[in-house]
């Protein structure tokens, strides 16, 4: 098992890092490492290094294993849903290359209240375990229309429509243009936009409906299949 | 709320029915409805029927809502996974319009005893809450040998391989011919297929290996994201 532990501190060769507590009870206690043993650790700005424990918390930083990477922005905007479900989708964006995680407060979203630490640990644990570099950041929840009218308009919004009125996702994410880098991915709330927030959202130019079939999707069904659509097709995966 | 009930009799108009134990138990003391709630129910051969509750235990059905629908074949298959995933993986499938789930026996699969009617039921519980007629065929497992060389030669696989040397999901899908209507997405175990298990499968002419970009995917999180990429180029979303 490759051990790998996301550490917020400048990682360069032949450094001597003190662990944090939480990652010292990890590798002394849950996964008895002794001296010696490998370690891989990361961070956004440094890349991946592998390093070797030292024993008594301490690692020394060997080399680089991976550079850090510079991705194009893709976010997810979604409805908060219940508990365990929003750790799940964080964990399958993070997967899935997703830069910002947007929660949006709409007409018919049930739950406001976020907690923001333990969806950003769920999200570097799912970058520390599936060997990425970054993760998505968590942003404080917002009203759709503050969202929207604050909205970076280069930032394209790919809006999975549950009306069934937009044109085929492969078709809107075909139709984007070439210069476009950065994306947004909106899913609505398990109970849908009201009315004129979809009115709302068709009438911005920034934002595109997208059609995803006429089965119902839950909420964080559409989220995954909509992320690996858009890297399949205009992500980098292609 | 829409109650939605799968029932596997001939269902057709101003037919009387007696529900099944659970179902009445599920309706009469889960959701405590009244004589004269209106209640839908459905099998694959019939459709979606709207029905009224006549109280202790009985159906009277009204009208068709929903025509049967024949859908292409599209088959998952995966190697067993952890308990509590496994489920949740049926669900996802089911939301995307798998039409059959096929486990597989490979060198580094864990789990090889599986709860079929466990994952029946999820399967059965996912066309309820989501509206969809069909759900998909749990079938037993069988060894990645005994699978690929008893396999339906016009039913092409294409074959998440994570070893990242196939061509991108997106040009494989679009260079499948236009009259090849069944498919399966084949996942790979946690560890992966070992090496020479892989090169049988990329040995197979009907056997599509397809790259889903850099980043390490979860079992589940591949399968939900190739599904959705599937429908959206190939699939009943285009």
């Amino acid at each position: 098992m490759k051990v790998r532990l996301f550490i917020d501190v400048n990682l360069a060769s032949g450094e001597i890092i003190e662990l944090r507590k939480d990652h010292k009870h990890y590798v002394q206690n849950v996964l008895r490492c002794r001296s010696g043993r490998e370690i891989f650790v990361f961070n956004p700005n440094d890349g991946e290094y592998k390093a070797i424990f030292k024993g008594e918390g301490q690692i020394e930083i060997v080399e680089q294993t991976i550079e850090p990477i510079r991705e194009n922005g893709l976010s997810l905007i979604f409805a908060p849903i219940k508990f365990g479900k929003i750790d799940y989708m964080v964990q399958k964006a993070t997967e899935l290359g997703v830069t910002r995680i947007q929660p949006v407060q709409t007409r018919f979203t049930a739950i406001t209240r976020i907690n923001y630490d333990r969806l950003s640990a769920n999200a570097i644990e799912a970058a520390e375990q599936t060997g990425r570099i970054n993760f998505p950041h968590i942003d404080e929840i917002m009203s759709l229309e503050k969202l929207i009218e604050s909205w970076d308009k280069k930032q394209k919004i790919i809006f999975c429509d549950e009306s069934k009125t937009g044109k085929p996702i492969k078709q809107v994410l075909e139709s984007m243009p070439k210069t476009a880098k950065d994306f947004a991915i909106l899913i609505g709330p398990e109970g849908g936009f009201a009315k004129d927030e979809a009115e709302y959202l068709r009438g911005k130019k920034f934002v595109h409906p997208a059609s995803m079939g006429k089965r119902l999707l839950r909420a964080e069904t559409a989220a995954i299949a909509a992320l690996g659509v858009f890297q399949a097709i205009k992500g980098d995966w292609n």
